[in-house]
């Protein structure tokens, strides 16, 4: 007995191997020392179980959605569409995979997490990294100077799942953008108005949306004492202001950036102000911001959105907060980000103590972004645009775990074809043709005969209202049995006039 | 002028080069020859400006949909789908990527056109090639027996698209599958009464669906004397028959595939045969035929098939047909395939002259494959399978060609919000956040002060039907004009009560 205990943690350390390097065989090592102890054929048929039974995983960070998720997935995707369409969105599509070209120098240090594909001869490809880029080509290719778009679709990190909440390698964006030259700050107030939308269909509780701006911040970067050139990297360490405390991000700021003491701190009494149109009225009147040309503009076009996010009733729920920043390198003006106030559990492979409950974090955010379109421009030619993004997968994780006690219905059957007794195959595959020739979601079990008792179960473990029953007596009567599966209450419908029927009590009863 | 003649012939070359190559610089050779004809500078500005135009092409083989291509995509999909719930399926999703282990050894010679990606350290990844042989993973994985499923996602296929007509490297299958042990030939029968749904609500011309069976074929190449190890490789040939007449066909068995002249006549005479469950019936009673135990159990269950498509009403468009093999490895019973009747022009690229009008051919496709779950199960316990597929892209084609020149809407805008006077700008916006928070689809121009004009022309050329029209005079007297744009209409609506108004009117009018 002792002996097998050793064995097996042996063979687990072993299977763990094998799970990471599915293709290669397991070193002759731990072979020899496997093979001591059991038969030697016992161990072949182990290894090779092992190997069959990676045959059929997933790579970690990608995952199948069943059903259920597919359900509830729909349902949100459902809500995002309407919204994006109440706006006037049209929509777009585009390949999975760019040039690598397209994609390299958009994306700052995260470059390094963009799939590429081998090189089997032919262009050199990646994976797309978010809809941004892909959608500022198209305009570029397509000489595309105004339009407002959605775009749902999947993209692709080389992200390490293990080391992130809730982040996948493969995940969808949900992308609405507005391109064009218009007047200042109504497409970005509608952005928003958007996102508030959204959020408050899905009614995953209170939220609030941060908005900045990179003028502001850069203007106050240089009144500050920041150096031109350490800009974009002093901005990527304010960033991290909603996941550190400020004593850590100062640190950063000194230690590893290499400012002063004292630029730091003038920095770290901007960043605390938060506020709304007070307080960019306020910082209007700021002795050294009044005086940087940037951050007047910025602020400026600050007021002029609140005032038109006034007129959306949103206020309530937007929040200008200097220590807003975002990663990426692209943006040129105005940006936000929300946040949901709920906090999760930590997902099931999260073990730290301190990851027990989860801040939910950012599930939507964007900006202005009036260069990028310009860069794929032989000419140049630029086409302003600000856009958001909804962080989708987060949302579908609290979905999933609001209705994970419920049952979802995955189908949307509205009646099941059955019979009471043997042999009445042909006349249920007739009815059921014939009412999915009217339009009536039908179901018909593929057996010759099935009991009455597994059809009535399907019915209620798949949720299907209404229920056929076809007899023999019936049939010569010439009626069918009607059963409403909860109620169990019965009606008998004429056969010549059951389609017919049935559309009439679908329409005033399940609709 | 010669000169440049000359100059531009070989940049064609050079431009076509760096198209093929674009992250490699022209050949010294090149530049050089190049050089002499025309100053330096021009020369680097042509350089230039072809690599930065190659910056935003896209991989040949792949397509961006806009929005019109967009809307008729919708359409199509809503169809489908709308089929698929009808007959009580569920949907999943799975990874666009798989481990390359899980696709290599299921598509026989095609596994070459499989996408793999970089190894950049971890696990070998490939795109997904169709949509089945993941279906048959996750069964496994999940230990699922049986259910219902339909999948709509991009696959990837490294053809040459130059090659094939209409076909992509980047495309949708929109694929239905029964899983599970049940009675003969009741779930193939639904899936042939799927495809003569759905290609009857497209409404694409007529069109034929062809049936046969893998057992018959390989009963039939037994009788004729074909040795047992051809069998799959003359099954590819006599595939051939639907784009090459017999006479090739038989040169290819016996020039390369090495039967005798009359091992391949007797194959011809029964590939030449067509029916429907007479022909079954015929059959059973063919002296060699009849002696093969598999051509029996096909045969059998083609005439079982057939009387249940006699119930479903489909037996107009199905033809049982011993000439239908179908490529692939996996198939083990019953197989399909739908084809269109009517022709479509060649695409623009293609400009061989004997491509002018070239058949659709084939739109949908399937059949049994009850092996291949079993193949990714650790102890081989098999899921019986059937399904189809719809070649959604050829249908995209010519759902694009008959609407090449109608208009299609993009957006689903209801109304827009229009002034007919300047300052009108907080109105505006105010009006039409209270139209979007009781779910009206609205729009509102960017600007501050729009031409009456241009909004209406915006609501002409996007087909919004209603526009409502501010004015000073309206808004002091506590009413707003609401115009519609196809008749010229007008009414006046009282402002606090629009929103109600508007509604009844869009139910009334436009739904």
């Amino acid at each position: 007995m002792t002996y097998d205990c050793f064995f097996f943690r042996r063979l687990k350390v072993f299977a763990s191997f094998c799970r990471r390097r599915v293709s290669l065989p397991p070193p002759a090592g731990l072979m020899l020392r496997l093979q001591p102890l059991h038969a030697a054929s016992q161990c072949a048929y182990l290894y090779y179980a092992l190997l069959v039974k990676n045959k059929y995983t997933l790579l970690s960070g990608t995952r199948d959605y069943n059903p259920k998720q597919m359900a509830i997935r729909e349902k949100v995707f459902n809500i995002i569409i309407s919204c994006f369409k109440r706006h006037g969105a049209e929509t777009i599509d585009t390949p999975v995979f760019e040039l690598k070209e397209t994609l390299t120098g958009k994306y700052g240090e995260d470059s390094k997490l963009i799939y590429d594909l081998k090189d089997q001869g032919g262009e050199l490809l990646s994976l797309r990294y978010d809809l941004t880029v892909p959608f500022a080509r198209y305009l570029a290719m397509n000489k595309i100077t105004n339009i407002k778009r959605y775009h749902i679709a999947k993209v692709y990190r080389r992200d390490n799942p293990a080391m992130t909440r809730g982040r996948y390698r493969e995940f969808y964006q949900c992308d609405f953008d507005i391109a064009g030259q218009y007047d200042a700050m109504i497409p970005d107030a509608e952005c928003l108005k958007i996102v508030y939308e959204i959020l408050n269909e899905l009614d995953l509780g209170d939220f609030h949306i941060k908005v900045n701006d990179r003028r502001i911040l850069d203007g106050m970067f240089a009144v500050c004492g920041v150096p031109d050139e350490k800009f974009r990297t002093i901005c990527s360490t304010v960033d991290k202001l909603d996941k550190m405390a400020w004593e850590d991000v100062k640190k950063e700021m000194v230690n590893e950036k290499g400012l002063s003491e004292d630029v730091a701190n003038r920095i770290g009494e901007y960043v605390s102000m938060q506020g709304g149109q007070d307080l960019a009225e306020q910082l209007l009147q700021d002795p050294k911001l009044s005086q940087n040309k940037q951050a007047c503009a910025g602020l400026t076009d600050m007021k002029l959105l609140f005032s038109y996010l006034e007129l959306f009733q949103v206020t309530d729920k937007v929040v200008f907060d200097l220590s807003l920043a975002r990663g990426l390198d692209y943006y040129t003006g105005v940006i936000y980000e929300a946040i949901l106030s709920q906090t999760i559990p930590a997902p099931a492979e999260q073990n730290g103590a301190d990851e027990a409950a989860v801040s939910v974090g950012s599930v939507a955010g964007g900006g202005r972004y009036d260069g990028l379109v310009g860069m794929f421009d032989p000419k140049g030619r630029k086409v302003p645009c600000v856009g958001v993004s909804i962080g989708i997968e987060r949302i579908f994780s609290i979905m999933e775990q609001k209705t994970s006690s419920e049952k979802v219905r995955t189908t949307e059957t509205q009646v099941l074809v059955a019979s009471a007794q043997k042999n009445l195959l042909e006349e249920r595959l007739k009815l059921t043709s014939e009412l999915w020739n009217t339009g009536i979601k039908a179901e018909v079990l593929y057996k010759k005969n099935p009991k009455l008792l597994s059809q009535l179960q399907h019915c209620e473990e798949t949720g299907i209202p209404l229920v056929a029953i076809l007899g023999e007596q019936e049939l010569k009567d010439g009626v069918v049995k009607l059963r409403n599966v909860a109620s169990r209450e019965e009606v008998r419908l004429i056969v010549s006039q059951i389609v017919y029927n049935l559309s009439c009590i679908l329409t005033k009863h399940f609709d």
